[in-house]
């Protein structure tokens, strides 16, 4: 039995609460949130102790993970206690919207042998990772071309928006790490951003909708889409092209009913709504592979250096997105 | 070259007319059609001369082969006229609705070594013929049921019904004969019918909706349904499963257009209207098949036999409508 | 919450102890297995006692529901213990082998007002269940036609067999509820069977693939095909089609990945492969149905009746399996 | 009816060949072709006359439009003889390789009222023409991005390689020609290339693989990518997202059938070889559309400017490979 807390419990760390609550391996012993009515909500639903703070958790001996999914800029201070506690993390992405700052907490952590484990979620998507397994068993060949379509159903509150980091290092990070985690290192990157979704997002000085390419290391390239609209739900799908072939991951769907009728044929449901439906079996895997590795001491993956090059690629697009130009990975 | 000549000029004749003048190696020298006004559209459209009488046909000597696209009662006169001027046939289905005539017609006629082939569309389909070549082939081992699904888009006109023979012997023969393509010998037939289309239909005497089972002598079951109705197109699939697997032909539509809105998703077009589009390369297969078989001397099929089986299946499916019964092809 | 007993700790069992354990209303408060070590497994997995006897589970006033997953013939005697006790009942199908020992049993229980609810687990799949809904709603106008199309991937052994009842009782009883689910009463039954996937089957009297044809009062028409062979997985497909089209629920895979190669193009995942993969969210759905009804009081559905009438299909069908005619349900 | 010759009797002009020949509305009349055995091929195929030479087409008063369907380098000087005899012009793309000498021949012409169609086939695909025609019709609301993927089954020859202008001017100049048929005039282009396929390609100072963004002054977004290499066949497939949804234009085959086995489901037949498969219909559609716009005078589109455009954007894609950097299009 793993001991875990939970500290943060919006939307996501009620996820994941939930899922170390069911875990046969885990108990789910504490739960922490600045705001206290969340804690409390989740703490009457798990039937879980919250904690009177940060410290109660980090100095418990029975705490071996703790699971962050706070507001990013606490991040890194959270990461920090947390790894100089001597508790494995489970953080949600990104480490922070500045990557100076991810690196200086590397840098100051590093010595301490951390386990750090990124909330890079989409890895554990079982269509994902079975695409990336059949890829890499060489099932089309060597890889030479990945496209990535990633569109949300509808933009987050303007209040969100504000916080995000902007697109690119708020959803955009996601495909990074996708393309990462299929096609390796990345050597050069394109982006172009647009307003086509809501003028509020303009007025933010953010975009809504953004194309992306990407050469990597190995020579394959990349194309990424995005775009904070999406009428029929939560595309998230990929396609990875080799010598011999194709590996698609097509959308997913409550049910598998078709409609025929005079006006069209086959016509199948929208798609999952967004993230909590779609990868709800991604955010178990996740937690299943948190406590596994923490209770067997195994490699936590993604980790720490994942989180920093992910960031790292959104901001070399930024960069691409002002200066008009391919931007080298250095 | 082979010289052919078309007579009758309605709806299905016109196809074949217009596949005869379109083949490299056939030539279209006479159409006739006991309504003028049909061989002369046709003429005006192709180009080619109408005969004044059947026997300016058989008489002629450049003609090799006659298509017969007349309504079902000439079939068996002009059968045996085509056949004892030494002419190849293709004629249209059924040969006859009353299956003693039919069989009559084969005694008179067998001396002669007929040449005749019947127009069972449905065989030269390219998905079909594929689905039967890929299963003889093995691709799913022995065969043990066969589902045939055959829906019209809508009833025809109330004075086609009236001389159509009723729905087993008009339309569930072409599924009837599709049995025999893909299974061979028919062992049993059990059949329902029911009125749920048009009530006009019913005041016929005849049904507008049918299940058939079968029992092929092989052993394998099978499974047909007929409707005289279907919203999304004509619906015409086959599903064969074997020991080690299925084919399925699906629908086939004019474009691969899907659409996605916050309604349905993956929506393609209504399936292909009716036989003239869905069969299209069909009839010209099946007309360059006769146009073959007419030039090198070989086998033509389906041939009279499989007009008589078909038939005689549709006569024993009636038969168990009325007595409720399994029926014994014997 | 509700206290519920699982009876039976077999394949079937233990899903209905685990799904009992998650649900947040209700309580696992006992299990029961005459194989004690059957139990005992169950036991240690939830960490739930064992009950000494059904007696103990019987007379707990703690517990409100008992779930029946025990061998086939002591359904009736466990049924009428726990009626008797006034305990609400879920209890796998089929009720009994005997329809003369099932209806027997309705008519001593009857009168205690008795809140049986039977294991029909299909009704509860989120698909089958949404086309049903789109049915009723009139998505595709008045039902004309049903296909049912279910196939095992596989004999079970063959002492399963020697208890099954056949393949009537054992395995299209789940498709006859389905049809009675979507197309009401059924008037007319006609079956044929075969032997093709293992001759031993056959020599246990049994036949391991059959096709029905059955007329609903309603006069829509429907088709069921059952094999106890399915190389690519377990195949459970309904096609539901009415005036104004059709709706159809496809299978389902654990993945979305599809392979393109130079073979083949959009090659998916085998389906799911058997019950427990495919109806797991249909068990969960199904016993939360029963322990809302046992909490809230409402209506048990489906219910005894059904199991009976679903047992009555079954049982007519055999008759026109051997008698070689359409049997009228009276 | 409208008198046509067909200049070049290779691989394309054959087809423009016997499509004119089928055409109800048209006569070919002389075939020309420098390689003298070519055009007796298509001669004795289908029974027209060769030319003795280009003059003899140029000056024959019964001969409305001319088929260039030669060499590239002779685009030029064949358009600017035929406008200046008063021809209309249906030649393949592109006008010329080199962008300079394409706009002086429009300088030469643009007096005369020229009527030149540009062999931009694809615009004539039914499934792509729907799919643009639902987007103009507003099926999915305003547009936003599009998705263009084009791979071609394998590398040409090295001969065909060396005088295609590259893969830019060669295979992409279409999905540019694409590209502003779907979203109108393009603003900005940045184009990644790699040698993945074939280091003989390299050799030539060529790339075998592109990814392409674009930004349209409407302000949509477009992706292209390519690759002259696809084991499944020829991919040609169109994603165009809007504020509404989704347009989609799938691949296409030649049957409609499935396989599911033990290994995989659902599994589809390659898709079509190559274009003289996959624009089949298209390149028909295209000589329909030329025919019509000579026989009634209506405008030839896409004319001139669309193929300077195209090439235009070619260019562009490469200033932005050699760059590293997002080209304006001024």
């Amino acid at each position: 039995m793993v001991g875990i807390a939970v500290v943060g419990c919006g939307r996501i760390g009620r996820i994941h609460a939930r899922n170390v609550a069911d875990h046969p391996d885990a108990r789910l012993l504490l739960l922490f949130d600045a705001m206290t009515e969340a804690a409390q909500r989740s703490s009457a639903e798990l039937g879980v102790k919250v904690a009177s703070s940060i410290d109660e958790i980090l100095s418990s001996a029975e705490i071996a993970g703790v699971v962050i999914a706070t507001p990013t800029e606490t991040h890194v201070p959270l990461i920090k206690a947390a790894v100089s506690a001597g508790k494995a993390v489970l953080c949600e992405k990104p480490i922070d919207l500045d990557l100076d700052r991810a690196r200086a907490c590397w840098n100051e952590i590093a010595g301490a042998r951390p386990r750090v484990m990124l909330g890079f979620n989409r890895r554990f998507d079982p269509s994902f990772r079975a695409l990336r397994e059949r890829l890499h068993r060489g099932e089309v060949g060597g890889l030479e071309l990945v496209v990535i379509t990633s569109r949300d159903p509808a933009p987050p509150s303007r209040n969100y928006l504000r916080h995000s980091g902007g697109l690119l290092r708020d959803m955009t990070i996601h495909d990074l790490d996708m393309a990462r985690y299929l096609a390796g290192e990345i050597a050069q990157v394109h982006a172009f951003g647009a307003n086509l979704v809501d003028p509020e997002i303009a007025k933010l000085g953010d975009i809504d909708t953004c194309t992306l390419s990407l050469r990597a290391k190995s020579g394959a390239l990349l194309q990424i889409s995005n775009s904070r609209r999406c009428a029929y739900g939560y595309d998230q799908r990929i396609e990875a092209f080799g010598a011999d072939g194709m590996l698609q991951a097509a959308n997913q769907r409550a049910t598998s009913v078709e409609l025929w009728t005079s006006e069209q044929t086959a016509a199948r449901d929208p798609v999952l709504h967004f993230f909590l439906e779609r990868y709800a079996q991604a955010y178990r895997s996740e937690l299943a592979a948190f406590i596994r590795g923490v209770q067997e001491g195994g490699v936590l993956t993604p980790d720490f250096t994942d989180g920093v090059e992910a960031l790292r690629l959104a901001v070399a697009a930024e960069e691409s997105l002002r200066g008009g130009r391919t931007v080298d990975i250095l």
